[in-house]
């Protein structure tokens, strides 16, 4: 923590120094708004609208059916998989950008669990973290119950002890939607590996945000997210990855033609593709893949693949860095806990800040100053004072686009909420979007 | 068959009688093509453009976050399902618009062979008809597989012998992709409820196409394409439909957070939301559901929900009579079998001619002469001379956009192509699309 408080001439300063300063040109940001949460939903980069016009007057109004051959439709699954394989360190040809996050997991959940069953019967677990994505822990209760296992779910800081011989997959989301926390991939895969468990990570929060090493890591499963660090638009197609060593060896049960090892044979029986095309199932949503390129392309312009992740790492951690002094600084004095790693190998892209109550109004104040970062709310069947209970302040930073002048006029708005009577508990709706 | 030869006169004077006519001009078709493949892409309505461009630039580069409530994205998949269940007699709040069609099967499918192991668990059967598409029997075979089922293919004739009481589902696509020959949805459903089986209708070549009353069948569960003659882009999402009476008895497979009764309270546990809503899984390409919806609503410019399919109907099988007729009239001696029925009750809105050979580069010579149908490879391992062994030409007709002179100039590029050297055999790639 910075002695003497820092100014905003400070933060232009730390811009002017910034090397990837000149990729915010390529955004499409909106007047008056400083944008903390492409961790929910990635900003528009600007050529993203002429690719889909084109998609749409041209390659779908005048190449009609033809396109999927002459403007290469059939293969960006494959394609933007490619693209995407290299921000997460992933061999090319294992990567397709397909479907959702939620059905790639119940793909990789069930072949996990079904090769499991055939290597140790007797392992009739799967291990994940209480706070992890609820989507995930709801598709994990569906494969769970399809293969009569069991779900088990844990703090972060139980999982060692959990990992026993009855577990056969241990299931993670790399960087923890709430609290910003990021596991050691690398350590955490070699213990599981050691204690006879796959693993499947959940990059949503990681993909374009933090480096990943898949391959090195002998990671044996994972899925992603198109549309947050990776600017894919709204609700884009996710990603899956298998390692190599498991493509061939199981038939994921979402198997339709797409596919298949010869989709346009149009037999009856069903003939699994070699390698990562068998984790493709239907007719995918072209114009919203086209938008997806786009946005893995934005990420791709700061550098090739390992080199663009180091580069947005660095500048990501100096934000966060940032965020997190200024607004102890201040804002010290309103009940605000940090619930994100301090440390840097332990944080994702993204600053959670817990308060027992008004979380919600405050959030919906600095929204209406045109600060938008998002609210999570606490479970409330979690202990009384656990970070699971409480509800957050979810602040995201993209390299990409954000600036240190828009970390300190995001902390100035939020020093000048809290003072204020601005908020007032207007109520939260569960069943509204706040995605 | 007409005993007088038509000539391109009389079909434009059949154009000057249409009361659809109007309708043409709402589409972007390219100069010089005759479109006849709407069957597997539909043509661009005119104002598609111009929505998915306010989405890519207003709703997600202006309001990002905030469009999921504030430009109603979150509410997509049940107002177009609402609006696409006017045109299958299905009730307001029945249909959501959703992921692929070979996923919505696989959730209907595995809902109905789960409950019908509750209700009956000694039928371990779901019987489908051989030439059903390729990828709803792909589904099948999983599904079946994770039940311990068996799925046994007949030919349609055989149906009715095949509803034994070992029989849980009956899947069939109403409108078969190949010759164009439609069920009987009321009769089939009745049968097969008679027997003590599930009904699964793949309404693919149907919605938008013809006319469909799944609650007056009283139909047990649905799913269908947006691409095709719902116009709804390329790789549109399709749909899904349950009877009210079975929606809330199961929970289907693919429980995401979009199927939760609260998505954004992120409880741990999975609570299926009451009605269709349990039906959707993950986040949906929100673009794509943009055209999805000016597609729809192309059909709807026709009229009124079953209205508009009235008057679809009376025109499409006015289309697709006077193709037959035409090509019986000019092209009778080059061996060409019409393989989808003459009764108006039992064809869809194709038409579908068999050749024994050259059917794949007669295709070809009509598509480098602007003529758009496209070809469907027989089953090798099917009986000789029997429909499925036999490639097909396949001709769409959508009398949105088809017109009576369209017909005439189709026929009259087919016999040329058929009288000329144009064709040679090029050899069929099973690995490209040919969708």
């Amino acid at each position: 923590m910075a002695t003497v408080p820092l100014s905003l001439r400070d933060c232009e300063h730390l811009d002017t120094q910034d090397p990837l300063q000149h990729l915010r040109s390529a955004f499409q940001l909106p007047q008056g708004v400083i944008y903390l949460d492409g961790n929910s939903l990635g900003a528009l980069p600007r050529n993203t609208a002429q690719v889909v016009a084109d998609a749409v007057r041209t390659e779908w109004g005048e190449g009609l059916i033809r396109s999927w051959n002459d403007a290469g439709w059939i293969d960006l699954p494959q394609r933007i998989g490619d693209k995407i394989a290299s921000l997460i360190g992933a061999a090319p040809g294992t990567v397709v950008a397909t479907d959702s996050t939620s059905i790639n997991l119940y793909k990789v959940l069930s072949a996990a669990i079904g090769m499991a069953g055939q290597d140790a019967p007797q392992r009739k677990r799967v291990v994940s973290e209480r706070s992890n994505f609820p989507t995930d822990l709801y598709i994990a209760q569906s494969v769970c119950r399809q293969h009569g296992c069991e779900l088990q779910l844990v703090d972060a800081s139980e999982l060692d002890a959990a990992l026993t011989d009855e577990v056969a997959v241990l299931m993670l989301t790399h960087v923890n939607y709430r609290t910003g926390a990021m596991f050691d991939m690398q350590a955490v895969t070699r213990r599981a590996h050691a204690a006879g468990a796959l693993v499947v990570w959940d990059l949503a929060h990681s993909a374009g945000a933090v480096p990943v090493a898949l391959q090195d890591a002998q990671a044996d499963y994972a899925v992603g997210c198109g549309y947050k660090y990776l600017n894919g638009g709204p609700g884009a197609p996710a990603f899956v990855w298998v390692h190599p060593r498991h493509t061939d060896r199981f038939w994921q049960p979402l198997s339709g033609w797409f596919g298949h090892a010869a989709p346009f044979a149009f037999t009856p029986g069903y003939e699994p593709a070699q390698g990562i095309q068998r984790y493709l199932c239907g007719t995918q949503p072209i114009l919203s893949l086209r938008a997806l390129e786009c946005g893995v392309d934005s990420v791709l312009a700061a550098g090739t693949g390992g080199d663009a992740m180091r580069a947005l790492r660095r500048k990501s951690l100096a934000l966060t860095d940032l965020f997190i002094t200024l607004v102890e600084q201040r804002c010290a004095s309103h009940d605000l806990k940090l619930v994100t790693p301090r440390e840097h190998a332990r944080r994702g892209s993204q600053v959670s800040l817990a308060r027992q109550d008004g979380a919600y109004p405050i959030m919906q104040a600095l929204i209406a100053r045109g600060v938008i970062g998002d609210f999570r709310a606490g479970d409330p069947q979690a202990t009384l004072g656990h970070v699971d209970q409480m509800d957050i302040l979810r602040f995201g930073f993209t390299p990409l686009y954000n600036s240190f002048a828009d970390v300190w006029h995001a902390v100035e708005h939020l020093q000048a909420v809290l003072s204020s009577s601005e908020w007032t508990q207007a109520r939260f709706n569960s069943k509204q979007a706040v995605t």
